[in-house]
């Protein structure tokens, strides 16, 4: 499968302006104070959405492309000159400005935990600042939404999951992106024609009730769309009457069989699935038609997916809209991106439940002989952890990406392998173990020397 | 000012991917079948999201933005051809597509409730149908953000509120679009400067902790902040320690004081803004600076806004990100899409919670002697219920817009007509009254007949 291009979330003369202003009110006093040094940032989760016990990195790959996309046209000058709030001498050098720094990130579906840099980004501090918006844009959202689906994976234990989202998320690139990150995260198909031809994602679909609206009676909707699409046919079973449609289903069955098709499968989209999964298993099986599928949508999420999964609902497929699309339980999380050093000198915050640890940062993964997650150090870029795996790579230097965007496929291996090694304490998807993450020796000694210097410096 | 360019949330040409698979499957099915009928679809939510007890309307003109200017290019068909599932004098129809019909939709800003069409398309059942997606997805979360906005407007009480959400938004399109519904719904001014020049809104911004911890000391960087940007400057006060901090403040307003010069304000980001509002408060006004003024951020929503104001709580003005800008306590609703006639005969679903009233509607607005909003009434388009005002407009007709989109000034208005002359039962943030809505005499004939002549289909 080739790269993704890099599908832009706006044109990349408009990226500069898609910031907070007082990026650019720090920038302007910066550039007056002659302060140009060169610093880090860190973009990390404080703490887990409710019931997680894991997240997904996605969006990485997006933020990458911004940086590297950055620019300000003449139209954004000339906005930013009409505020009367920036001096012509700044103007003229954002017209020139790039981002020329570096970043280390977390490969794109990489499984990370709270505190731990997914990504981090150097250069002088401008510029490093100025991309704290679209990172976090980018990432966070991103971020939830493959995680969402991830948890919808482990819940249908291999059954397939499709993307029906489109028409709820929040904006036709949340659209994009949910069809992209839930593929990532293991789904099999999107229902979403834009995302699958951007991305190469199957597409997949079936009939809306206003399908079976259209015609004078509901099998002769059923007739049209199995003369049409033959053995890709799947029905929509709940019009009217879930059971009288069933029973149609049958009818239709048998006529495609006389012509030497068969019938893909049915869809449910409201009531007790359940209940009514079992009546339509029976009346399909009773004909002799247990080849047809039973697909089930209509506001599922991992925790119904499980429900209906464990108590053995015989349902084969299941598509997802709404309450994933959204992360309905956690729309946000406490991503933050903050400044871990400046100069020579490495910074941190200590405002109440607000602290971060200060430095260049590396993540360090320990695996247990059986090649299961055991813990993580989070410690110092330049330190070394014997016999753990460093996570962030090197991604962009001089304002480059030195290694190209993952593939999508790439991404999806990548999830499956970190579930599959990460110990089922800690993927529950309700009251999850917390996955141990400690910090190292060399940034407890760094943090204990800020803090005593910042006391110091408090009370002076 | 100006009417707003329609800014596409995607090329032209690739708006007519941007749907579900089922849309085009279905599209297929009808053009092989010779359907060509008239149908007329409706938009509405079918329930309130928890404690709202009104909607306002926005993402419609977006809506018909996309309707006016779908096609699919070159390169979406070609993408078609290559699923296989399509047939070459579809694709053939498909390249010269455009939708030809009509729409009649609620004015960008007008208070709704559920039940109501807040948009009716009608076009050749093929056209009217494959826009279900991108219709849902604008308006949704569009009208989400819009009424999550207005609710903190109602609990600020006339204080300033400011859109900081960019950063939390599913994605770069949906922060333009926080931004401009909370400038709608009644916010003073945004964070992101994208949205401030694409739409005209106030920018405005401050100071990050980063930009605090680049300096030796904070006052340094209040100071270098205020020598920039003087009379605008506003300080950030919970780097380190909140009080200490606002000492520092006294000492730089008044080396600005001395020069002629007044700090605009200071913000708090963290901790107990009621108490630390006071403490602040007090500081300055024992130094005799009365007039900077307290903004607060941080977590906050419209509960925590009320809280605060009627706690009394000395802030002056509020900025609102996380939490408005997912909408997090209601990230999604129940809107749908439904077909509600088909040629001369209107149609409707019956699944059990999910009924749809059936044919084109209108709704009936009353309002009392005093001018306040009394009740609405859901009837017929044809209909007329004297002494009400109709509140769906004629905007689109042969595929046009006949009226243009409302300038953010004229929604902005709609909002702000539309509280003021909402009784205060339904406006309440917690458990409001249910606004009436009723059907007409014509309506619930029409779903009467509909009803027998369906349930008598059934059963024979």
């Amino acid at each position: 499968m080739p790269n993704d291009p890099p599908y832009l979330p706006l044109p990349a003369g408009e990226i500069g302006l898609l910031t907070d202003l007082y990026e650019l009110t720090m920038a302007q006093s910066y550039f007056a104070e002659g302060i140009h040094g060169e610093a880090t940032f860190s973009l990390f989760v404080r703490e887990y959405p409710p019931n997680r016990g894991y997240l997904v990195a996605a969006g990485v790959d997006d933020a990458l492309d911004c940086l590297e996309a950055l620019a300000f046209d003449g139209n954004s000058i000339d906005y930013l000159r009409s505020t009367g709030i920036f001096t012509a001498d700044f103007l003229e050098y954002l017209r020139d400005f790039r981002f020329t720094g570096s970043a280390r990130a977390m490969p794109e579906g990489t499984l990370f935990f709270a505190h731990e840099p997914v990504l981090e980004v150097t250069g002088p501090v401008i510029a490093a600042q100025l991309v704290e918006t679209i990172v976090m844009n980018q990432v966070q959202y991103q971020t939830l939404l493959a995680t969402k689906s991830a948890r919808c994976v482990q819940a249908a234990q291999g059954r397939p999951i499709a993307d029906f989202a489109a028409r709820r998320t929040h904006g036709t690139e949340a659209s994009l992106k949910m069809a992209r990150t839930s593929y990532i995260a293991g789904f099999g198909a999107t229902s979403n024609v834009l995302a699958a031809r951007r991305y190469g994602i199957p597409p997949t679909g079936t009939m809306a009730h206003s399908y079976v609206t259209t015609f004078d009676a509901e099998i002769d909707a059923f007739r049209a769309y199995s003369r049409m699409f033959s053995d890709r046919s799947i029905l929509l079973l709940d019009t009217y009457d879930t059971v009288n449609a069933a029973h149609s289903t049958v009818k239709v069955a048998r006529e495609m069989e006389s012509d030497g098709h068969r019938l893909t499968g049915v869809r449910l989209d409201s009531g007790d699935f359940d209940a009514l999964s079992r009546q339509v298993r029976r009346i399909l099986d009773d004909a002799g038609l247990d080849y047809v599928r039973i697909v089930a949508s209509g506001g599922l999420d991992e925790y119904e997916i499980e429900r209906l999964v464990t108590g053995g609902a015989p349902i084969d497929m299941f598509g997802v809209g709404t309450r994933v699309g959204v992360s309905a339980d956690a729309p946000s999380c406490e991503i933050v991106y903050k400044m871990v050093s400046y100069g020579d000198r490495p910074v941190m915050k200590f405002s109440e439940n607000k602290e971060s640890l200060p430095g260049a940062k590396q993540v360090f993964r320990h695996y247990d002989a059986q090649g299961l997650m055991s813990a993580d150090v989070i410690g110092l870029a330049a330190e070394d952890v014997p016999g753990a795996e460093p996570v962030l790579v090197q991604a962009m230097r001089d304002g480059r990406r030195i290694v190209p965007p993952s593939t999508i496929a790439d991404a999806r291996q990548r999830v499956a392998d970190g579930l599959s090694r990460l110990p089922e304490p800690h993927r529950r998807l309700r009251d999850p173990f917390r996955y141990p993450v400690s910090t190292s020796d060399g940034l407890q000694q760094l943090e204990s020397q800020i803090r005593g210097r910042l006391t110091a410096a408090l009370t002076s």
